[in-house]
């Protein structure tokens, strides 16, 4: 018996994260309503046997919970209270998650609106990249009301293998804006340790592996140490959406009066990193930055 | 039958590492000769049958090989080097072992005095604090030629759960500096991560553990991470021994022309820190420089 067999679940948007949850929704028994900005995508998933819909408000009036994962904040806003945007279609039972990386006040703007609509919010962030995404092993932090982040456990559950409470509406995205500074910069510390290591004349593939298990080491380290190492920086999470992230905290932080200068000193890393070209590169070619020839 | 038994180790450098690994040692079957500073620490140790020697050359003249665990670069250097060291006793079949952490550039050199005098030298510096050198689980990181390494592995192994012979002379002080860029850096990114989300209102317990399994995941945000969380800052590894470890690889970059500019931001929060007053705290005390009410 499949967890999710007979639930009616609107999905939208189908990119590099959306497509493979979705799938994984289908696989579940799902029923998926689903939507997307660009037309292939669709059909590869009307050909599995799940709906398209026109707009975001077809897919709210036609599934109670609706999962957006889209690209950014100015999407999810669209997507959600813009012109033909879910909010066109909230009712008493709606619950809509937004899984997306969203700034923390927008996040709040949007859940207030829904809930005054009657409905649910849910923001449940996610780390773990499309690898994560495929093998539904996601990292999932939830923000909202402990009913409306129980209604979302069973789907989030079969989308991640970890999924924590963090806390009352916002609260997800503050934790992923959390995990999106930890990652930025100890890429940034591994990228300089390795660099480092190289220019003195030690093999950077022998000190990676001299790290582990020792307090220096991380997924970072394990992972991204490995694509440094084998200078292969096809991505993964790509260096623009780094930058992206790394912004968007810096701009909470900035609403709140709090200075974080080793995540502005990263952002200009990733800028740099931008300029020269690398900005589709996976975000651990920040080690070109550091290690020029 | 004990691993060691028999096998005679000289030991200079009892300190809150030294002790705990001259135990094992030890415990593993050694004959051990011992020499250290302050005196305390040697009466300890020779009520549990060790031998004390009235200096680091007597050690050198009474143990073919020898350990040498000491604060600093100066103090490996006397230890070493200066008057009354090791240097006075090396013959051909001497092993100098050094596994503090000692400047590169340090390293070579003296590596060079032992080896010109017949001996043979290893860099094997560590990482795991004194809860992996009282368990004997430290992460070591080996320089030096095949031969010295393979000589010092089996008493290596006694001390540490992982052993890598990372290359030539000086490269186990490479990676260790690496080692220590990273750690520095790593709770510095946890640091601004966990001060923002508690700004923004969130419980940094609840995000810390929300960030667990995903790409945000290293031993710093288990161990200093809860203690952040925890407000404990008893030492671990002191935050004027990190800053040292810190300008120590920025000298090393600055000796290759290589700049570090995450690690130079690093150093000068720890000076923040330490000119505080919080020098005698868990590196992890960091976060109270960035997190200020």
């Amino acid at each position: 018996m499949k967890s999710l067999d007979g639930k009616t679940i609107g999905f939208i948007g189908l990119g590099l994260m959306g497509r493979p949850m979705c799938l994984n929704l289908n696989k579940a028994g799902a029923r998926l309503i689903v939507h997307n900005r660009s037309r292939p995508v669709v059909d590869e998933m009307t050909a599995k046997g799940m709906t398209a819909a026109a707009t975001s408000s077809a897919v709210a009036a036609a599934a109670k919970t609706v999962i957006v994962m889209v690209s950014d904040t100015p999407a999810a806003e669209a997507v959600i209270g813009g012109t033909d945007g879910i909010l066109g279609a909230v009712g008493p039972d709606s619950l809509v998650i937004d899984m997306g990386t969203t700034a923390v006040s927008a996040t709040r703007r949007l859940a207030a609106a829904v809930i005054g609509a009657g409905g649910q919010f849910v923001d449940a962030p996610v780390s773990g990249g499309t690898v994560g995404a495929e093998a539904g092993t996601l990292t999932i932090m939830a923000g909202g009301s402990k009913e409306a982040v129980g209604r979302a456990a069973p789907l989030l559950k079969v989308l991640g293998a970890s999924l924590t409470h963090v806390g009352g509406v916002g609260d997800g995205q503050v934790a992923k804006a959390a995990n999106q500074v930890i990652v930025g910069l100890v890429i940034g510390a591994v990228a300089e340790a390795l660099a480092l290591a190289r220019r003195a004349g030690a093999d950077p593939a022998k000190v990676r592996q001299a790290l582990k298990g020792g307090f220096a080491d991380s997924r970072i380290l394990e992972l991204h140490g490995q694509r440094m190492v084998s200078g292969d920086f096809r991505p993964g999470g790509k260096a623009t959406t780094q930058r992206k992230d790394l912004a968007q905290a810096l701009d909470l932080a900035r609403e709140l009066g709090f200075d974080m200068p080793a995540t502005r000193l990263n952002r200009e890393l990733y800028d740099r990193l931008i300029a020269d070209g690398f900005g589709d590169l996976d975000h651990s070619a920040l080690i070109k930055v550091l290690d020029r020839e």
